[in-house]
Formats: C-alpha cells, structure tokens, sequence
C-alpha cells in the first residue's frame, strides 16, 4: 500500500478510552509481514461460551480468510474463540496457497491457544495477490499468547492499520434491569471503502449475553444503516469482515433489548464515522441525507450515487457549493425521482425547490457554509416515506498521491 | 464550467477531414451565453426529407432540452430540419423556465429557416440550474441562417465545446451497389461521462437513405456497443444527445446494409473514443476487454466496474501495473465471477492466470508496459462466452485540479 503521510484533518482528538470488556485479551506483535517498525499482528482470545457474530464483502473475489470464517461463523458458542489479524498482506488472490496459509495459521493458533480450529478467526489486510508469509506469524504466536491482557485496545487497533492515519475505537455502556453493560470495538479502514457488508476489519466485543443466532440478526440488521452507509472511494476491499463478540461474561442478557441495540449501533456509527474520516486524503465529512424516497432502498441508493459521484466530491474538496451536480447524480442513481420536485438543502441553506433553484438563494451563504468541515447535504424527493442517511469525504489531490503517485 | 487549460496529450495530431454531407448545412455564431471571444451556438440545416433518429440520456433529471427531442423524434421524415446547439449553459434543473426557453429558441428557428417547429431539434451544454439566456440565441438566428454552408464541421464541432480541449470530428465512406454514401459526425464531451445511452453531444450526418424507424433501431443497437461502453468519471450527465440525421441525398439505399452499419459503427466509435481521450486529467487511454463471461451483459458490467475503480484509475495514472485492483474491481461489480478462474493480461503480459500471479510474470515488464499511452486490460472470466470492451482513461490531478481547484 501507499506511505502513509500526516494524520488526517478529520481524525478525532484522540484515541477513546475503551473500558476492557470481561472474557476478552489482546496482545500484538511486530512480525514483518510487511512492514518494519510497527505491530502488524494481532491476538484476541475469547473467554469460553463467547457468541461470534460476523458480515463480511460479498465480493466474488473474496480473500481466503473471509472464506474461512463464513464457514466457521453460526457454530455452536463452546468453548473459548480467538481472532487473529494480520496487516500488509491481504491474502487474497493467493489460490491454494491462500487457504494453505489460513489452515497454518488457524491449526497453530489453535494448538498454541487451546482453542478449537473451528473457533479460531482470522483476517488479513494489506496488498493483494502476495503469497502470506505466514510463518512470520506463526513464530510468533506463543510470545503473543504470553502476553495477553484485557487492557490493550489501543495497541490491537493500532497493529490492524494499513493506509489509515488514526487508529479507531468506540464505546458505549448502558444499563439492562439495573445492570451494566458494555461494548467496545476498533476498526481499520481507509481506501478501498465501499462496503457491501462492513468495512474492511471491524471487532466489536461485549459482555453481554447473547445467543448466537439472535446477535447475527441484529449485526446484519445494524450493518445495513451503518458500515453499509459509508463510502470512501466506491472501491469495495475483497476482505471486509466484521465480527461481534459477546462474551456473556457480564450475565446480564440483552437478547433482543433495544438499548443493547441502540447502544451497539451507535459504536458501530462511530467506527463506521471514523473510517470515512479517514479516508484517502479527506479533509472534508460529509453526511447525505434523503427523504421523501418511494422506498428505503431508493433513497440509499440515491444517497450513495451522490456520496460516490466524483464530481461531486471534487465540488466539495473545491468548497463549491456546486447543487447541479447533486441533481446530476440523483439523476443517474437508477432509482426513482421526479426532477420538479426536488427540494436540496447544504446544511440549513435551501438551494432548489421543486425543480428549480430557490428564490432565496444567496450562492455566497452556501459558499460560505462549504468552507466548514463537517458537511451536509439533504435532499427531499418529494415522491414517499422512503430514507436513508450515508456518509463521505471528498475527493482530493491527497487521494490520488496516496493512489497514483507511489507505486504500491 | 472550468477554465480549459492545455490540450489533452491523447488528442489526435488535428481535426479530420470532414467532406460535407449533401443536404447537411451549417452555421456558427457567438452570442455570449456564457463565454466570451468563442463561437457558443451551432445551427445545422437538413434538407427536406432526412430521416432523424436520437438516443438520450436515462437520468431521471435530464434538461428541457432533451424532454423536446425524446417527444420529436419518430415524427414524419417531412419537410426540412434544423438542429440548434449551444454551449455554456445545460438548461438543465430550470423547471418551467427551462421549457420556456426551448420553446423560444424552437418556435425562433422555425421562423427564421421555415422548418416546421416540430422538426427544429435542440441541444444544451454547460452549467446546471441558470436560466438559459435565450434572448442572446435567438437575437443570433437571422445571420446564422444567412450563413449557412455545407463546409462548416471544424466550427461546428467547435461551437459545442465546454471543458472539451480539442474538437472531434470523424468520418466514414462506404459504397453500396457501386454507389459512395458518407457518414460524418462531431461530439463534444469531456467530464460526466459515464453515457447511459450517448455521450454528451454527437450529432452524426449522412446521405444516404435510410428509413427513420430503421435508422432509430441501427442507432440504438449500435450505441450500446460504442457510446455506452465509454466512462472518463461514472458521472451521467442531464444532457447527454446523440442525433443521426440521413439525409438521403446520395440517392443510395442503405436500410438495413451490414456496410453501412459497420461504417456507422467506425464513425461512433471514433467520437467515442475522442470524447475518453479529453477525458478531464487524462493522460492514459484504455481499452478494457472482457471475454468469458456469462452474458455480454456480464462481461460489461465487469468492463465498467473496472473502468470506473478510482483504485484502479489512479493505478494508471501512477503507471502501477496493480492487478489485484482490477481483481476487487471485478469481485465487488456485482456480475458472475469465480475468483479461481481468472485470466487477467496487461498487454500481451500474462499477468494472473487460474486464481494466482502467473509463475511466468515478472512485475518489471508490465511496470514498462504501463509506461505507454494507450494501454490494454484483457479479463477472461472463463465462465462462458459472453464479451465486452469498454474503454476508459486515467485518474490524474489533473481532474481533481479541473473540478475542484477552480469554481464553476
């Protein structure tokens, strides 16, 4: 991948602090997968009876490890679990050496950890179509199993970075009948961000108690108006993968509880957040917001082809309130509008109304409004009840430096 | 628009030889819709009797202009015809206004060159959402008209330029029964273009006799495999408009004639190709080539997944010979793909086969390859028998420069 250069304008103060969540370790290891200097592997181990939920890339060039863990995720919750992650090497398109390389090192996790292979999951990303040095990574697995500790969520963020400038972590803690709860995740992400499922590599864990079966319906359910509402570049990764941990060790169930639900979406938004925020050279947030869609799915796909249009996201990197795109894009999407009548808002600014631009329209106050760095733009189709929110960065020199100007 | 800077390097050496086309006459004018010192209307005259077929955009928000063609066209072949062109302004997004303004610069034409109203075809390109001056174009029609003459394609093709760097022009002979018959055509096109039927503006002449409904079929089935399989950006725009117009001065019949279809097929072609090597920032041109695919529908929607990747475009541009960016492109286009049975070339260079780098493939020799101009992707699926070629070009600063370093 690209070097990576200063850290994105868009990235938060700092990293949060994440409470460590009962029944999860980490550890991380330099083994020179590809890089030098850093952490580049990462070890959770999973304390037994821990739910593993996971979405991962529909890709039809999906990497092996994805492969790998669709087969394994929807076992029974026995015993303990364990991930591992490796940075700058994707294992994908590797053929049989790519599930050779995912079988040495599930089959050493295991042997290493105790845990059975069936739950052992791995992810990999980095450069495609290079042969995983997995050896690197086995050598170091009994060093990483001794230095396990609960308190490492930073550090295991950190190790899964690629072309990100920041790492990612978010949390949230709410109450069931009195008693606390708690989820914590970290992501990684940064180009190749079009998720058809989740964001190149997101790991959420909680305490809670919840049956496998009923967290993979509400991972898929939450997925869809989260990681499935971002967009970077278009590009969809062949190795997205998201896994929701529970490890049950609080005791308190949250089967089907909506504040559960609200609280795991919200960690789920601010990771998916943070990945947009640092994007291939942003330097702007952009949230789109339709209404007024025949369906849910119009709206999103009207708000994804705006989200994705490069002359859109050109308009924005320029601080160019440029609304004939937005009409243009909306255009283009495939689904359902009615050009005359369009309503388009940048943030409170009423541009065009009913097809047309408005009469109060001041194009130096929407000039003004695009210099900030946290954008909207909304847009009422005027046609049902149907809505979607999604969010992007714009398009700038930063992106093509980082994609063009250095050979990967 | 923006500034238009240095010519394009994929711009052919100069404009072609266009011969004129009996019964076709032209005239150029600047009337300061927009730009000032350059000619920004054309007016085409059509001898009685010419067929007029069109293809147009599917955007959901096209431009009046557009709406007027789509309800004319498949009208009577009779009496003379004009076609009124202006650059500068889209009169797109301009609601009631916007078919005022046809209907002015309509209703004025025929007039002025005693076309019928219903005969008198209309073109805008340039900024969305300002109300189109109409006044300034009509106040031009009376010395257009006077002007007239059938050795006026350079102009032409200059008067319907925006961000375009050079003028595009081609032609095609052809003989039928031991009879010449002469295709001609100019476009205009630049930025947004991801043509969901022609690209921008194509007006193509020719005498040769052909009935309007068979004309408005060849034109439609021939689109699908020259404009339609053209992107510089995945951008659609409002007013995309190609005209046919067969004037049958020739006298030769050419309904139906494989000649005639394969020298029409020449002619778009080569517009089409002129529009993607002015592509905004284009400094590759490339031809994508899909075979093995389940459908040719297939193996397009896999030709463009490609063509429009920005990973893969700022690959290009960084002449990275990163193939495992055409492989994501493929995995997330949505269209049958099985991961193990890829054949990708750069060139002639093999460079994956079967799922894997090919064991021959030496990454110095495509690093050359992608040194070159005109550069070739060959996917083969190995599915099927189902092909496609698109072609596309690179994404360079200089497009992000274009469209977001400067106000529109």
């Amino acid at each position: 991948m690209a070097k990576i250069t200063k850290v994105s304008p868009l990235a938060p103060e700092r990293f949060p602090d994440l409470p460590p969540i009962e029944g999860v370790q980490f550890a991380t290891a330099e083994a020179g997968v590809r890089y030098a200097g850093r952490t580049d592997v990462m070890l959770a181990v999973l304390d037994p009876g821990t739910a593993v939920a996971g979405v991962f890339t529909r890709s039809t060039t999906r990497a092996a490890p994805v492969l790998d863990c669709q087969r394994k995720i929807g076992g029974a919750s026995v015993g303990p679990a364990a991930i591992l992650v490796n940075s700058g090497n994707a294992n994908a398109f590797t053929g049989k050496h790519g599930e050779r390389s995912v079988s040495e090192v599930t089959s050493s996790v295991a042997k290493v950890t105790g845990v059975s292979e069936d739950r052992v999951f791995t992810s990999s990303t980095g450069v495609i179509g290079e042969p995983l040095p997995h050896d690197r990574i086995v050598a170091k697995l009994a060093d990483l199993t001794s230095e396990l500790s609960p308190d490492r969520f930073e550090a295991a963020a950190r190790a899964i970075m690629t072309t990100d400038t920041f790492p990612k972590g978010a949390t949230a803690r709410v109450e069931i009948d009195g008693k606390p709860v708690t989820i914590s995740g970290i992501a990684k992400g940064s180009g190749m961000i079009a998720p058809d499922m989740a964001t190149m590599l997101v790991y959420i864990f909680t305490d809670a108690v919840v049956e496998q079966s009923v967290l993979q319906d509400t991972l898929s359910r939450l997925t869809d108006r989260t990681f499935n509402c971002i967009t970077v570049d278009s590009d969809t990764s062949t190795s997205d993968a998201l896994l929701l941990c529970a490890t049950g060790a609080s005791g308190v169930d949250a089967t089907k509880n909506a504040a559960f639900e609200s609280a795991l979406e919200r960690v789920m938004l601010d990771l998916a957040h943070q990945v947009v925020r640092d994007g291939e050279g942003a330097t702007k947030f952009v949230e789109i917001r339709v209404t007024g869609g025949v369906t849910d799915a119009d709206a999103k796909t009207h708000g994804l082809a705006i989200a994705n249009s490069p002359l859109v996201k050109t308009a924005i990197a320029g601080e160019d309130p440029n609304w004939g795109r937005v009409v243009m894009a909306i255009g283009k999407s495939g689904a359902a509008a009615d050009r005359d009548l369009l309503n388009i808002r940048f943030g409170d600014i009423l541009v065009a109304e009913n097809g047309w631009v408005s009469s109060d329209y001041r194009e130096e106050d929407a000039a003004a409004y695009m210099k900030g760095q946290n954008l909207s733009i909304s847009v009422d189709l005027g046609l049902g009840n149907g809505s979607a929110t999604v969010w992007t960065c714009d398009l700038t020199h930063g992106y093509i430096e980082i994609n063009a100007d250095y050979r990967s």
